[in-house]
């Protein structure tokens, strides 16, 4: 992997950025605010930022880094695509209980639904990575797509990913100034309390933990390498197979790689021109 | 350009949600508010969200988007980076009398400036894309830094450009949900006044516009080519210089595009492996 210094960096930020934040939520509503419950009260509210936390940021943003680890490049990519699939499903588990934990509070409250930009563009956000996740397992999972068509819509599928994880992410600082200047009231928000300071901290953890996914999986030359050249350096290593493989196939690492290699300077040799 | 149909219906989107999110500022302050002043009051307030709509969005988006135009294509390279870095710096004024605009308001009302998310996260954000001016400058429009310092730090440039612009997006949606609350008394926020959803409206297509110029940016497909291609197109295009340049250089489009192109192919085929 080229500069795997700076990856295990990215790497390493990330996982402690991304922790951080879900011990910071914890930290508010089980310190600052009325813990956790099932009671239509604010405790019920208060599973909503956990769990976005947890599952539409944390279990996201470690679904899309997943397949750029390359301590898993020796895993078979079906196996990769299943886990990714499953991580982004957990975080939807996640999604809609923190969902009905909001309504239910706002039900209990007689507080409306729906009137604040964080909502339309919250729920917005819910129903586009529901049919990004539908629309991944038809055509990536479900062995009978034609190949052409997953191909066709691999950069839209990568696109759309990401931009959802950045704007799940700016709907959830939108929530967090919501709830601080609807809760705080003596001290205000305004008058900066220590839940405030703490709780602006969670916001920029939260913008440093998707910056840095979004930076590893924007990073060309930190994708997975295509599996061929995979299969065929792990049969190298092993030791093994490379009589069943063939001569043509324990040849593959050395050009494939180089021409893997090429397209990258070549590419990086245009955005030098531009 | 490939695919021009798309780009074409990507950049008319860009252009309408981009314009009507300034007209919706406009309507809301106007309409709604207290209209424009440099009074120390609300209409000095309201500079705030009309100038950074204006410059650090829509200015700032037509920026970045600007290598991207086929019609600029034909133009020399060192004017379109003029051209961006003017347009950047047009934006940063804007934004240091918006900046100027919310800190005086707040003085005057004795509001305490910094308290925020919003706040902390839009002025890290002023920060790094003052340092992100000053770096480009200092790198690509003084003609003595080295060319493999230029290229080393092109994908920084851009990936930090990008960031910062939909950061700013971000930053602007939690602008406009402290504002509403706060300036919304009677009839409240949450009872959806026409205001309310008026301004949501300007938040969606806040998004719209960020989501839009992203995608622009980001489609490898669309990148300006690079200069020798455009020279050597342009001077077989209009018929002349032909001599002068020689026939390696006329010869260079069908090379160069065919070796871009190739790059691209194989790219893509690397996509579709993975």
């Amino acid at each position: 992997m080229e500069n795997y210094r700076l990856f295990l960096s990215a790497f390493c930020a990330a996982a402690i950025t991304g922790s951080l934040s879900i011990i910071f939520v914890l930290i508010w509503v089980l310190h600052y605010r009325e813990g956790l419950a099932w009671d239509g009260g604010s405790a019920e509210f208060n599973w909503h930022p956990v769990l976005m936390v947890a599952g539409l940021i944390f279990l996201q943003g470690t679904a899309i880094i997943i397949f750029r680890l390359p301590w898993t490049w020796a895993c078979n990519k079906q196996v990769m695509k299943w886990i990714h699939a499953c991580l982004h499903l957990l975080a939807f588990t996640l999604t809609v209980i923190s969902t009905v934990a909001v309504f239910d509070f706002h039900n209990t409250a007689k507080i409306p639904n729906m009137y604040s930009l964080h909502s339309w563009l919250g729920i917005a956000a819910v129903i586009l990575y529901c049919l990004q996740i539908v629309v991944g397992v038809v055509l990536y999972l479900i062995p009978i797509t034609p190949v052409s068509w997953r191909a066709a819509f691999m950069p839209v599928h990568v696109f759309f990913g990401t931009l959802l994880f950045v704007g799940i992410i700016s709907v959830a600082l939108m929530g967090i100034t919501e709830k601080l200047i609807f809760a705080l009231k003596s001290p205000k928000y305004s008058q900066s309390p220590p839940e405030a300071l703490f709780v602006n901290v969670l916001g920029v953890l939260l913008v440093a933990f998707g910056a840095i996914v979004v930076y590893t999986v924007t990073r060309v030359s930190w994708k997975r390498p295509n599996d061929q050249v995979l299969h065929s350096l792990h049969t190298d290593e092993v030791g093994e197979d490379n009589g069943k493989v063939g001569p043509a196939l324990t040849q593959l690492p050395e050009t494939a790689d180089a021409e893997a290699s090429d397209v990258r300077k070549r590419s990086s040799k245009q955005d030098e021109n531009n």
